[in-house]
């Protein structure tokens, strides 16, 4: 019979579980809430209690698995498996995870970070088609990714794949690392309703966006979108804004790798094709030619599965 | 005893020859001219006599060869061993060098562009400290360069490396690409000067840099650098804007691959420390704080032999 693979999105709500063919093929998925309490100490405890507990509901048995493998925020150590800095978990110390989870499962155990195994993911089973040179973009609270070139994630000295810290504008919006004007300050979440606020200020035309912020609204980016596709005037320039910071962006990490796809994901790509269009447009101002004809932008199909996809995928190099 | 490799740097005006053992030791050089008429159609004929002509002269036999790596512009085909587009060698259609080649010598055959090349020459036996994650650009009459990550290059779809090409300031110069504001247009030879005549125009210093541009003298990247070294206010001016464009370029990189050197090559390169501190003070201003301390910059070592060397190191693959 055919051995299945466990993956796990380690992230700062929860942490979902998936068991999978070693096609890609979820089987089953279950969830538990992420008790950061205490350091994050119960973190790999209720990990490892989850998995013996589902298995034992399952009818399954450690030997059926080709081994574990998770995406979790923070910086890993792919060696040793280690992973130190995930501050949404509270973990600030070096934590042994793959030491713990493979002696209180029994089953091999690989792990990598959020954003490449995500990448992994949408590369395996999502837009990535399975090429071996994909790019993914995952515009969210932040903006992070991955790099899949040669069949294989680029780590570099660790930190490979900060797309969120591309500079797309010198002197530009303060960024959470030091930065000014990194991408992620202009294309996340949050960067999206900067941009709104910005704009509002200098704006003088009719729009249902600048009424709202002026009378004090919360927007959020989907908001925009939204407004955006309304033909809201002042919707349609910030977002001409984000997606030429994104077109920029994509452009410079063409002309690098020249990958296959760009994917787009996470909550800000949920704007569809009315984004992905007006981000082709741009790349295609920036990008060198040969690049031009030759890497495709694309939307992510998984959603919030690439992640559990993506790091059942790492449980592979284990057959 | 231990087999040989033969290295071929293929440029415009000579063809470089190199017998080199496996631990990248050169023995014998030689070079020829290129002979680029008739559509370029004497080059590969050329080399097939040179090599044999060598091989004869030294009492060697081809069965002492692992293989044959070469080094050449235009667009290569890895698989295919073809190249097509190398305009400075009148090669505008698909030459098949890989066939015609082992066929004229009876050794294998191997082959890459000329930046990708040096690339690995630089990783494997010169700055790059045989690291694994090594960047190299090189700064000539152009910019290139070539990215080697978990030990291999990158080519994504072919034309991964274009460092030369990443946008460093949207609407700025013109490139011969087409885009406006490529990092060649500010850090080649010919950008230099370009920067140099434009910064002239609006300097109202005391400048010798400026009165030998105001007399119409063919001033030289080299020249501008020379003169930076000795003070004078114009051309240090025109070394900041260089050295920013290529700090801020190494910063994106780094944020991309997060390599543990990017090696700086290349004729400007000459410029020497002068030129690499300011480069890195720019690059420490825009680079992310992890990558900022795990990338660093260096001068690359091994000068013109990068190419050859590099190119011997893909007849390593015969082994």
């Amino acid at each position: 019979m055919d051995k299945k693979l466990l993956g796990i999105d380690l992230g700062g709500t929860t942490i979902k579980f998936g068991i999978l063919t070693t096609e890609g093929e979820i089987q089953q998925k279950w969830s538990v809430e992420t008790n950061i309490l205490d350091d994050g100490a119960h973190i790999v405890p209720d990990i490892i209690e989850s998995i013996n507990h589902h298995l034992a509901l399952y009818n399954m048995d450690k030997d059926q698995f080709l081994g574990i493998g998770m995406g979790t925020p923070g910086t890993v150590d792919l060696e040793a498996g280690t992973v130190v800095g995930a501050y949404n978990l509270n973990w600030k110390t070096t934590q042994n995870i793959k030491e713990e989870i493979e002696r209180g499962t029994g089953i091999s155990f690989a792990v990598d970070n959020d954003a490449n195994v995500a990448a992994l993911g949408e590369r395996w089973k999502g837009a990535g088609n399975n090429s071996d040179e994909v790019v993914f973009v995952t515009l969210g609270t932040g903006v992070g990714g991955g790099i899949i070139s040669n069949g294989q994630l680029l780590h570099g000295q660790g930190a490979a794949g900060e797309i969120g810290h591309i500079n797309v504008h010198p002197g530009g919006y303060l960024c959470t690392c030091g930065g000014h004007g990194c991408l992620e300050t202009y294309t996340s979440a949050t960067g999206v309703v900067h941009i709104a606020r910005d704009q509002a200020e200098e704006f003088a035309g009719d729009s249902e966006l600048k009424r709202s912020l002026d009378n004090g609204a919360d927007i959020t980016s989907k908001d925009v979108f939204d407004l955006a596709k309304q033909n809201d005037s002042l919707a349609l320039r910030v977002v001409d804004e984000v997606c030429y910071y994104l077109g920029f962006a994509c452009a410079n990490i063409a002309a690098l790798t020249n990958p296959e796809y760009i994917v787009i994901g996470g909550g800000v790509s949920a704007a569809g094709d009315f984004l992905l269009t007006r981000v082709i447009k741009n790349f295609e101002e920036f990008a060198f030619p040969t690049v031009r004809d030759s890497t495709h932008l694309k939307l992510a199909e998984l959603g919030n599965d690439a992640g559990l996809i993506g790091a059942a995928s790492l449980a592979l190099k284990f057959k």
